[in-house]
């Protein structure tokens, strides 16, 4: 059964674009007329200190408070990074007008050609980027600029390029048994319609593989995605329109280990540093494994938490999104047993039995 | 212009699997008929020791000397590798057999299930598995073992696949402006047809798809290839292929740094490690930047050489395979200047021009 996006095609992000563009235009007469008013040009955006990031327990991600702080042009110290700011206002709108993208470290370079507001190092051009972000509320990625990190997608998707060059090409994303990279174009594509009745968001690219190869995708009628470790925000976006847009359950799947569970959490809650950007989660998800608890369960192959593995495990045992229910409990699991285990660890009865047997049984228990 | 491959088809190394598989079953036959003649069972293998690893000006690639070792179960310190090794032959003859792939961390893991041969850590399967290589004299992909990486690919070339599930299917590979994945399937698809007339491959992933945006691939004709750093052995397998089937001169685009030209020269002629691999070099690719010389030339934005840049150059100075011509020259610009530059630091001009001027001037320089 092919399922048809509810209104015949769910539109892709890349309005976003032009949307930004209207909030960018504002922004700049704001500024011009300041200056044509012979008073001091400043640019006000939501705080982000420590202070103003708030967990919010009923959207279940973060997000900025009520503080905000404001950049004006007549104090010295702000003249730079307001400047920077105009500079990179100027840079995003011809991103968007002559449809390129770029990414975080061509806007680094792309000043050095621009004179006197160059920056120190990529720090300081990045830390401009998410003021940006914070004061027009969008995604960087709606700016057309890019991560470096390339992640993958593979399923019965068909989903419709609106990147110039490709403007109304289809594609089916079963079309590549490698998976295809989620990428700027595939960032930017409309949904057109579906199979699928779930999404699997993989973090290990030999996982993701052996879901294709195993035909997860077609047994459990399942999107499949590889995160490539933590997932790029362009790619937690996408998961995100797959769940809202499609209406899509999606399941997570890392290592049992710290890192694995936070990548699985980040895609739910969003991270601390992006808690200005609101639409990158996917609150709904489900945590599909390895649990800690898998690694007794199944007598897989395991290795002891090494120092660092135990220092991240402190850390995320104090974080309030771990404090209730199956990560809770894992993680005390974790530290009874100090015990890690990776994804790979199920090859031990053969390359099918993490689909055929682990998969099968997990997405059972979680109702899928 | 299109155009066709050769033989109207340019076969896959799919069919070494098979040849493989050929040899797998003679040595196994040997193995048996040990035993039944009542005598230790032994593998003889080329040496894979420094004194037998040999630079071959004439070839351009590393190789194995004449100096051969002997495993056999009389020996007890041989009989753990040697029933690995026997092992590890019914697991490929398997994965060829039933056209599944895995990955070094699959083999690994799947010891663990195989009783008494399980291998302590990773390192230990791993060297398994180049042992079996240089018995063999087949490449570890050729027996469906990969490695985690994934690069990419991007280009007016059509393949027709081999993998099971989509055997006969057909792909242009312009299909998805972001890249399609180089796994498995990739790697083992026939050529077709394809009107480019050479390969650039590319360091960074931010700059292949800068190449795909600005249609470097059309305009200069060229097949784009993402090696995501150091190219993984079944991407170079791959490059080699397009460079001896397809007759398409080969040109490599890295960051000017020591890690930069290392990249390069692996695609060129190899690595040490992979001494008794004969099928994954390039000699006649040509390194076509960045270079030291272009940062001056350029005035590109560019960076000290820290000490383990500096330890690095140290090291390929010495290497035989840098003593000549542009390395050469390039090796010592770095020297003298101790600065470095990324591929993205042409963005100082804009997005446009590494494509519009940069490349099209190197390839001019390089008669292409």
């Amino acid at each position: 059964m092919r399922r048809k996006a509810k209104k015949e095609r769910i539109l892709t992000e890349a309005v976003s674009g032009e949307k930004a563009l209207g909030v960018m235009r504002e922004l700049a007469t704001d500024v011009v007329s300041d200056i044509e008013k012979e008073s001091f040009p400043k640019i006000t955006m939501p705080s982000r200190t420590t202070d103003n990031i708030i967990f919010d327990e009923k959207t279940g991600r973060y997000k900025l408070g009520e503080k905000v702080v404001t950049r004006s042009a007549s104090n010295i110290r702000h003249l730079k990074p307001l400047s920077q700011m105009t500079w990179l206002l100027t840079v995003a709108a011809d991103l968007i007008e002559t449809q390129k993208t770029s990414t975080l470290r061509d806007v680094f370079y792309m000043a050095e050609g621009a004179g006197d507001i160059s920056f120190e190092d990529q720090g300081e051009s990045d830390k401009i980027i998410t003021d940006l972000e914070s004061v027009l509320a969008f995604a960087r990625e709606d700016l057309n600029i890019y991560p470096e990190e390339r992640s993958a997608i593979f399923g019965d998707l068909d989903i419709e390029y609106t990147v110039k060059g490709y403007e109304g090409k289809k594609l089916n994303l079963t079309i590549h048994p490698d998976g295809v990279m989620i990428g700027p174009a595939l960032a930017t594509a409309d949904f057109i319609q579906t199979s699928a009745d779930k999404v699997i968001a993989i973090e290990k690219g030999a996982m993701f593989s052996r879901f294709v190869e195993e035909k997860a995708w077609k047994r459990f009628h399942a999107v499949l995605i590889h995160t490539a470790g933590q997932a790029p925000r362009s790619t937690r976006k996408l998961i995100r329109r797959l769940s809202t847009k499609l209406r899509l359950p999606v399941y997570l799947f890392a290592d049992a280990d710290p890192w694995g569970l936070h990548i699985c959490q980040v895609i739910m809650s969003g991270s601390a540093n992006a808690a200005h950007i609101a639409d990158l989660v996917t609150p709904n998800a489900k945590w599909a494994g390895v649990y800690a608890t898998d690694i007794s369960k199944y007598d897989l192959p395991s290795t002891k938490l090494n120092d660092m593995d135990i220092r991240r495990l402190n850390e995320i045992s104090k974080d309030v999104r771990y404090q209730k229910g199956r990560w809770k409990k894992e993680i005390e699991h974790f530290f009874q047993t100090k015990r890690k285990a990776e994804q790979e660890a199920f090859s031990k009865y053969g390359l099918s039995f993490i689909v055929d047997k682990y998969l099968k049984t997990r997405l059972d228990e979680l109702g899928a």
